[in-house]
């Protein structure tokens, strides 16, 4: 079948004729060229467009749903907290973004700047914003002028510019792209801290419940966290295929630091997850076939492809797929059939395979006969003819179970790759080795700017990714694995996207 | 009472005095000084907050979720259509905004053009998107191979820059604005038609069902239609304290222009509609008390206020209050009680009608007693004691009255306004009256050219602003109004914004 697994010797080749014929198929395998495997999958998967600017892309209706589909989990949950949603300008003046040093530095180089509207120049530029902190604040001091104006939860959708090294075109620089961007005001630290974390609970939810990605929820260093802000807080993914952690999505407490400038004394946090959420996705769960989508996000959760024969009864079996579509809609399964007539029943399944839909069912002459389909699982491949009598229970069950199992293996796949490590040594070698690195840390900035600049190379410098809130032990007398200083904690490190 | 109905004589001053009290109440009036009421109006009523660049705007989420309202009912209806949600990116390179020239001339005037990013020039400017035909329709050329790949019907919902002359500040040129905008193409002109009327009946629904203002459907003039396409069709409101006509929401049938254009033989439609909406909404219903808002679109449809007096029972009043709540919220009603303790009861009472909340219910020691509550329009101030045994039929019912009240209001206000003129004298005389002028019209270009020239003016020309698909009789031998030729058609006229 066209787009199938590669085997390493000799398959390139086939595989190019096979997707010239057919449109379908990669031409990479994840395991050997996974830049280009990423960049083929998400295109053919339809996901994303190239756009004729550098670092946009369009979002095209198959990753758009599987916005949407976490948009409704996520901004139902934050309304049952009483945040609420506004949408402050997307232009942005050149006073409010230096207002704070620490927290431009990181934003400055990518701004970008109109200067021009239609044939005039402006008297002053203006900048597209790149994250709301200095922009809304000044505002939350006007609205907040007692304390009875507290807690204040604000929260927008929208488009941001040029500041994500990472996003749905991971091993690019991403101009623009989407995201959530929550920002609150409380009297009281603890107000805040609390906050942080239910937050950092509904992304572990989004990763782990919905995209089926094991997280690990955890406080960022001192040198990775968010600039201008107190501490940081996130859930990390790993991709076992390039051994880099990728930040799956923040919450920050920015303590007072940015009240301060705005003159009010308010705790605030800010917290953020992007589109960014897809590309971990197709990078997690995709295949030599192409995308694999969880059922939870998918647009699609089954298609129905009928296989006609010759001297079969067509038209029955049309109608078989038909009908079936209609039980799954009406029990709450996203269904459609597949019933164009042009192309085989080989090229369909090929082709809702590159687009990664959950399950597929084939309706063929026997299966009319025995009044049954034939249910097949993307993930694994796996056979079931189903009564259609039990339809609907057993392709919930499949789904259910498909869920399940994308993040019992990606998990697998995960810890596979994580190395307990004591020295510097065993750092090295585990570095090497792709691995993502649990070792005891000082905690001190400076042995953190020591292991990068030590470790820096072609494949980047090592950082630490993030202390998990859940410590292993520490007997004491560990030594940390960096400076030999006494250990404080047990931290993540890595590569990183 | 604080932004209560000011007398024309001499009322100002003292409408100041409380303003200046309170921090409620306007200083201007809707019949006055329509202008500086209505800035005053989405300020005061937590709608939008000025920003410090020009014709930028923050909203509030006193807004926003009137957007959100009226965003869940059109997205849903669409995906019934199976419409398709994506995202072009916001940055357009210059080549492609210059494709289509008639089209372009439109805009250029206010393409804001990003000419730097962080330090550098870039080598070429990039626009910041006005509408996305010329952006979009490249790739559907792409997309669009077979003639099985149509239709294909994509909608976004997005924030846009600079062309819009009327958005929530109606009076000022907003720069960006938020809507969606959906580009679909067919294998035929009869699918395109049909679909262009099935989107306009949406946005008749938006207006008239959720926002509860009048509009009419019609076909925009040749002069009027949207540059580049076939024909416009769009729902019309009318402003009776300007006399002016908006422009509500338009639905285009772009023919085959565009698509000759990328070489593809396709029929494409496109519409939108923004949050000028609300700015619409806002201008119809609004009262010198402040905004009054439509239960179907308001976050709050009924605030609760407990009005304690001396020695009575004031943990029992709140807790009626908040008992009340909880009855009406699980019945759907969105509700919420006001137990600030700080603020007196007629405080609330105004700040809540400034914010336009449909109905107030206010539980007092006598209401207690009688196990009632006190219910209070927003619409028209009437007041009906309830008992609370049938608190939330009687409520519903009322919401349900209030809602057609206040279309019925608007309507009655607006038709008011419609004037027929059959000659260039009356025409001028309804002008002068701030009239809607419904005339007979030989439909030619160079006459409506010739209206705009014999009407320039302070006030601005007057246009022709849609043709009503509902057309009166129109008797044989009936003369153009403007020209004096035979006239095809009855057409409305005015100015606009």
């Amino acid at each position: 079948m066209a787009g199938g697994e590669k085997k390493k010797s000799g398959g390139g080749g086939k595989k190019k004729e096979v997707k010239k014929e057919t449109g379908l198929g990669l031409s990479f395998t994840k395991d050997e060229n996974f830049g280009e495997w990423y960049s083929e999958v998400v295109v053919n998967g339809e996901m994303i467009e190239y756009y004729d600017i550098s670092g946009c892309y369009i979002l095209r209706p198959w990753a758009m749903s599987i916005w949407e589909n976490m948009q409704t989990f996520f901004d139902a949950e934050i309304k049952k907290m009483k945040v609420k949603n506004c949408y402050f300008p997307l232009f942005v003046s050149p006073g409010v973004l230096q207002k704070e040093k620490d927290h431009i530095e990181g934003f400055a180089p990518e701004v970008a700047w109109v200067t021009k509207s239609g044939e005039s120049d402006l008297e002053v530029p203006i900048a597209i914003r790149p994250t709301s902190e200095t922009v809304m604040y000044p505002y939350y001091s006007k609205w907040i002028r007692r304390h009875r104006d507290l807690p204040l939860k604000l929260n927008q959708w929208c488009n941001v510019d040029g500041f994500c090294t990472a996003n749905l075109m991971l091993d690019c620089r991403s101009r623009e792209f989407l995201w959530q961007e929550g920002h609150t005001a409380f009297a009281t630290k603890e107000e805040a801290d609390t906050e942080v974390l239910q937050i950092l609970e509904l992304y572990r939810h989004i990763y782990e419940e919905f995209l089926a990605i094991p997280v690990t929820k955890g406080r960022k260093s001192e040198l990775e966290k968010f600039a201008g802000g107190l501490y940081t807080t996130s859930v990390g993914a790993f991709i076992p295929n390039t051994g880099r952690g990728i930040q799956g999505a923040t919450s920050h407490c920015l303590g007072q630091n940015f009240a301060k400038m705005f003159e009010s004394m308010v705790w605030q946090n800010s917290w953020a997850y992007s589109t960014r959420t897809i590309g971990v996705m197709v990078m997690v769960h995709g295949d030599n076939k192409g995308l694999v989508l969880p059922p939870k996000v998918s647009a699609l959760q089954v298609i129905v492809i009928p296989v006609p024969y010759k001297d079969a009864d067509t038209q029955g079996i049309f109608d078989a797929c038909a009908a079936t579509v209609v039980t799954l809609s009406d029990a709450g399964i996203r269904a459609e059939a597949d019933l164009r007539e042009n192309y085989s029943p080989g090229w369909k399944y090929s082709n809702w395979e590159m687009k990664g839909v959950p399950l597929r069912i084939e309706i063929g002459p026997r299966d009319l006969a025995n009044n049954q389909v034939r249910a097949v699982r993307r993930d694994n491949g796996e056979k079931t003819d189903i009564s259609r009598v039990f339809l609907v229970e057993q392709v919930k069950g499949m789904l259910d179970k498909i869920q399940q199992n994308l993040f019992d293996v990606a998990k697998q796949k995960r810890d596979a790759c994580i190395e307990v490590v004591k020295t510097w040594d065993e750092f090295v070698k585990a570095l090497g080795q792709k691995k993502l690195i649990l070792a005891p840390w000082c905690d001190e900035e400076e042995v953190e700017k020591d292991v990068k600049a030590r470790t820096r190379g072609e494949m980047g410098a090592a950082k630490s990714l993030c202390t998990p809130f859940e410590q292993p032990e520490l007997p004491d007398g560990t030594k940390c694995f960096a400076s030999g200083k006494p250990a404080k904690k047990w931290t993540y490190w890595g590569r990183s996207y």
